[in-house]
């Protein structure tokens, strides 16, 4: 019999009904056993006008034709982790990316890659987080793709989200626009995400509450930008952490970027764990977390937008922009020195993200 | 010393050199590493304004804000089989998703996932591929993201890519618009491409000369949209077949949809190396093939306008839509006989595209 023709299913050669908590290499044929997986966990979850077309692509509308794309794959170990997981992760990357070009962020992919083996109620879990992240970002999954690989070729679920956004008339933010005199906001403390990862990984030796910051953070960037409607850059501190950021935007726009170090906010347990493990946080991946660089006569109704907002409620002036030393951040240390702060070079936490 | 600071990759700590051929854990770090394997691979061969702009999100502009977005991931093996590679599908796979809306296609994101130890020169190889097909298809790569995880942790390489497409205003094009007394149009022989991964596996036992038909379709429709304005239909009979996708649109239009089985051109190897091996080359994945569902009068105008375009040019007349048995595809046999043609049960060839 022919294994291709729906006989597949019938009584010679039967689907394993005990496989059906499990992903098999089946669900990512394209045929029958796809287009269940799909209706029971995406199409269940995800549910839109635009996705619910199941054609090939989602045809869309936006009020006019300047968009914001973006894309990011995901791959933190383990999948849940304290304050998320690797959806509320995957939405809120990829929403946060569109948001920094000052985008209003409306429509999200999501591909995932399923290792065989995978138990489909994790798979689940992860999928009403993304939904969940979704509704509170006022976002759509308009459009999704899976495939499973072999056990052992992969470590239970990638999940890559591509967005678009649109961009409004004249809103003009990037990494290439910070000007001397500019000053520095930090939404929040640093550190948290790539800390609370590695907690959940168990490879402290000991317990600490740490939770991640990972969350959308297009709200908080509509109320900033109304306060301070002439915000030069908006970028997220996410692998490579602050330093790193801070030292893309400083090469971006050919300007030095001076921090006060005391003034960066960093919660006692991340910088006690920290300090333990030999970790700067300057160096540690935040999701939750924006730089925001403004003109200084916005800064006061920049700072206190922030503030109003439960996502910016920690938020401080950091630093000021300068023409001195282009492309460079410097960093004026507790004890008052200055000391140059450089990107991070190789690998630091794995997988965080 | 902080293995975070710069000071990481001096001498106390000096980066191997004999690792820079491959790729190592630090080129996923957000940092310096992944900088300099952005700069040397990526932008080396995508180069263009929106990418070269190294925000968060790339800024683009549409026509009007009609989008069509699509997303595919590509976990391919081997890497590399005769005809094409992960980087020409993972760009005509996308690129094809859009174009079936009766979208134009214009913007493509890709997010690679790296398996550490992966040989830089074959991401090069696979990135020059990808550059290729997008010039084909003259669309650009506008966004990107990297993540490397650990040896044994993925196959190599998987890529993710989405797409951004200008709808025409006007355009309706869709699964759900097959009507009774449409024509069914094929743009040619199917089943090459699955064969073609399969024979470049090794598995088959013996030589077969299969080349994959992977290619952009966007200047294909183009062309018949052209020439058959009133198209109701277009998607490529991709995972699942030909059979599958023919039901998936049967289901979508609630019409039936009866195909000449003497009339889907097979080319002779595949015909004979699907025999051997027991499939049915009407569920073998295709990668560059559409079907094009059009209204009667426009018929010959549809199959000229396919057979002038070198991606067409062994299109043929492959059936019709009625209006009883809706959700069914049924199959008029070499020998006169008529049989239900279900759409793919479970896995058939993993890992194909």
């Amino acid at each position: 019999m022919n294994p291709a023709t729906p006989a597949f299913e019938g009584p010679v050669c039967p689907r394993p009904l005990d496989h059906q908590d499990q992903i098999v290499m089946g669900h990512g044929s394209g045929g029958r056993m796809s287009h269940d997986l799909i209706q029971r966990v995406f199409s269940a979850a995800f549910s839109n006008p635009a996705l619910n077309q199941a054609n090939d692509s989602a045809r869309l509308t936006l009020p006019s034709g300047r968009i914001a794309v973006s894309t990011d794959c995901h791959i933190v170990a383990p999948l849940f982790f304290p304050g998320g997981d690797i959806g509320r992760l995957a939405v809120c990357g990829t929403v946060n990316d569109v948001a920094m070009s000052g985008a209003v962020p409306l429509y999200l992919t999501a591909g995932f890659i399923l290792e065989e083996g995978l138990p489909i109620a994790v798979l689940e879990r992860v999928v009403a987080s993304m939904q969940a992240a979704a509704q509170e970002a006022g976002i759509q999954i308009v459009a999704g793709d899976t495939k499973v690989v072999e056990k052992g070729k992969a470590d239970g679920l990638f999940i890559t989200t591509a967005g678009v956004g649109w961009l409004p008339e004249g809103r003009q933010i990037g990494g290439e626009l910070a000007a001397a005199g500019d000053q520095v906001l930090l939404s929040g403390p640093v550190g948290q995400h790539g800390m609370a990862v590695l907690a959940a990984r168990g490879e402290l030796g000991f317990q600490a509450e740490i939770t991640s910051d990972v969350a959308p953070l297009n709200g908080l960037i509509q109320e900033l930008l109304a306060a301070a409607p002439h915000t030069h850059v908006l970028r997220d501190p996410t692998r490579g952490g602050l330093a790193t950021t801070l030292n893309e935007i400083a090469v971006q726009s050919q300007v030095s970027i001076r921090i006060d170090e005391t003034a960066v906010p960093i919660l006692p347990t991340v910088r006690t764990v920290c300090e333990m493990l030999g970790f700067d946080p300057l160096y540690v991946a935040n999701e939750g977390k924006l730089i925001a660089i403004v003109p200084p006569e916005e800064l006061p109704a920049a700072l206190s937008a922030l503030r109003a907002h439960p996502y910016g409620a920690q938020a401080a002036h950091i630093g000021t922009v300068q023409s001195q030393d282009p492309g460079r951040v410097l960093l004026r240390t507790q004890i008052g020195g200055t000391r140059l702060l450089d990107k991070l070079a190789g690998e630091m936490l794995p997988r965080i993200c």
